[in-house]
């Protein structure tokens, strides 16, 4: 197998699939996108692990072929690809690599590639990627629990930054518990932030502050506690998907105080108008980021020895992670382990 | 009359006020509050005029008496009292200037005064005001022009500044074109932005692009043009008060763009909440400002020769004007001439 793309079309692949209504995966033969001659491409192949969500978008592997004018990677290297996996790199958003807000991105998955093809997303042992949309893994991050930063992590570090809820000394507040959550305490603490974690379980209190070493733990129905947070926090983020309402976490927020939405909730809630306006505050919603953040992401979470909480399942496994999933019974993300699981005789 | 304090204790005044719940105001004798020996206080006499809105804070006089600390005025000087008249001075809301915010901010009408005694507003021949909570008003502003820009102008002026809505070549749409509206366009304007009017009003059209000045006029339930302006917007000022949709604001955003909620909204509308995701917008309340942004926005007015657009009345006119206030027939602000109307020979 050359190790060079110049004179390769199409590249065969091997994953799992669903291909029908029943949402249930499959092992599935399929080929990945033409090879533009002399662009930079590369390919990762899954020697290591891809992670699960609903769709697979958060994935790591080691760079097996490369186009002759890549420069960022070498065979040999290990490479990640987050949700979008392209863009026009020509437009205002790309320039200042808001790659995630161009109009012409492309999904990770069931997304048309730059040829028109399908993305398929990353439950397979293959994938081609512009060198420009992966990102570079760094050496000493143990890569299953790093793979789910990818999308995960970028969806809360990104808004940190871009609303300066970075700072040492802050008060962040975070809502919900979960695969974003758990890691928005993490780096959180990384940037030596005072951390509220805000929930409807107690349950979750002593997983907040024994394990991930929040300071504080705040359940959202006791009046008391929401009393006594009342104007405490630089800033919050939500990370909740279900419905609930923003007021009381609108009144947590010190004047000028920041309510940042990275959780997507299915029913929109009502604006709490007053607060927000007495207050001066301001409700800002993100939803991941671009390329640069997402290398910085990866940079500043392999400093600080910042992975997420996983449990690494074979790739046969995968069906029944997603029933687990519907009942929330996984902490706090499932990783597949492609290379070391997913049938190798059926691989070209 | 000396024209020092110290050895006084009250300050007798006259004014108009509404004290049954019919509303309707009347001519009432009452004193302002005692006045603490050598402390920075100075008495506004209203030689020119007050400004009119359901309750009166934009208020404009000479300065009569001074306490024996005050350093920013002298006698004869024009000051300014906005919408609040004192705060504690030490918090860290006031340590930033952001005054009306301090916890213990006292309103300049219906508020209590340091000594406990209810504050009257400004329907009246004589307000005693602490020295940091008035404003110098700049030479060759026509005062009764300026007089509504010490709380609406500062109202829009102060989102501008905090938000970054104030640079030169950007886009900014301007919701309803009333008190608030239209000094809003004039500030813009100066700031040499783009400016969009954004109204249910057709009839707005010509004011808004022949006599004020604004680029484009966007009639929001068009949808052809709702089509067009989709991502044109760096940020949206939004001084409507009916119940309306946020959701084709925040679509006439770019991304990252700011919606600016300034207008107190009864019902609270829902928040478009996945648009707000996708685009990594915002949506943020603002109320007045600070003592500081104050003084800055009527400097910046006089650079800009920028003023209301005022009907001025006589001070027994107040019951008639509120009634066409309540069919919104003013354009844009009614500010009454106290000194020239009110039945000096009460005055003591």
């Amino acid at each position: 197998m050359a190790n060079t793309l110049s004179n390769e079309k199409e590249v065969p692949a091997f994953g799992w699939a669903a291909r029908d209504s029943s949402g249930i995966l499959s092992p599935f033969h399929f080929s990945r996108r033409i090879i533009i001659c002399s662009t930079v491409h590369f390919i990762v192949y899954f020697d290591h692990i891809g992670q699960m969500e609903i769709v697979e978008h958060e994935i790591v592997g080691e760079v097996i072929k490369i186009g002759s004018n890549v420069k960022k990677f070498k065979i040999g290297d290990i490479a990640g690809v987050g949700p979008i996996c392209g863009s026009c790199g020509k437009c205002s958003h790309c320039s200042k690599s808001w790659e995630n807000s161009c109009p012409k991105t492309i999904l990770t998955y069931n997304g048309h590639d730059y040829d028109g093809s399908i993305t398929y997303g990353g439950y397979s042992n293959k994938i081609v990627v512009n060198e420009n949309y992966a990102i570079i893994m760094p050496k000493g991050l143990p890569l299953e629990g790093a793979a789910p930063l990818l999308c995960a992590g970028l969806t809360v570090y990104s808004p940190m930054i871009h609303h300066g809820l970075c700072q040492s000394g802050q008060h962040l507040g975070i809502v919900g518990l979960g695969g974003l959550g758990h890691v928005a305490v993490k780096f959180a603490k990384a940037f030596n932030m005072k951390v509220t974690v805000i929930s409807t379980s107690p349950g979750k209190k002593e997983e907040a502050l024994e394990r991930l070493g929040a300071d504080s733990f705040l359940l959202i129905n006791d009046q008391q506690q929401l009393k006594e947070a009342k104007d405490t926090m630089d800033g919050i983020i939500d990370t909740a998907s279900g419905p609930h309402s923003l007021h009381p976490l609108i009144d947590m927020l010190k004047t000028c105080g920041k309510l940042i939405l990275v959780g997507a909730s299915i029913t929109p809630p009502v604006l709490p108008y007053m607060p927000l306006m007495l207050g001066r505050k301001i409700i800002a919603g993100s939803a991941a980021g671009g390329m640069k953040e997402s290398q910085d992401m990866i940079n500043f979470a392999a400093k600080h020895n910042i992975t997420a909480d996983i449990e690494v399942i074979p790739m046969d496994y995968v069906n029944t992670a997603f029933e687990r999933l519907a009942k929330n019974d996984v902490k706090y993300r499932f990783v597949i382990d492609v290379a070391n699981t997913l049938n190798v005789s059926h691989i070209d």
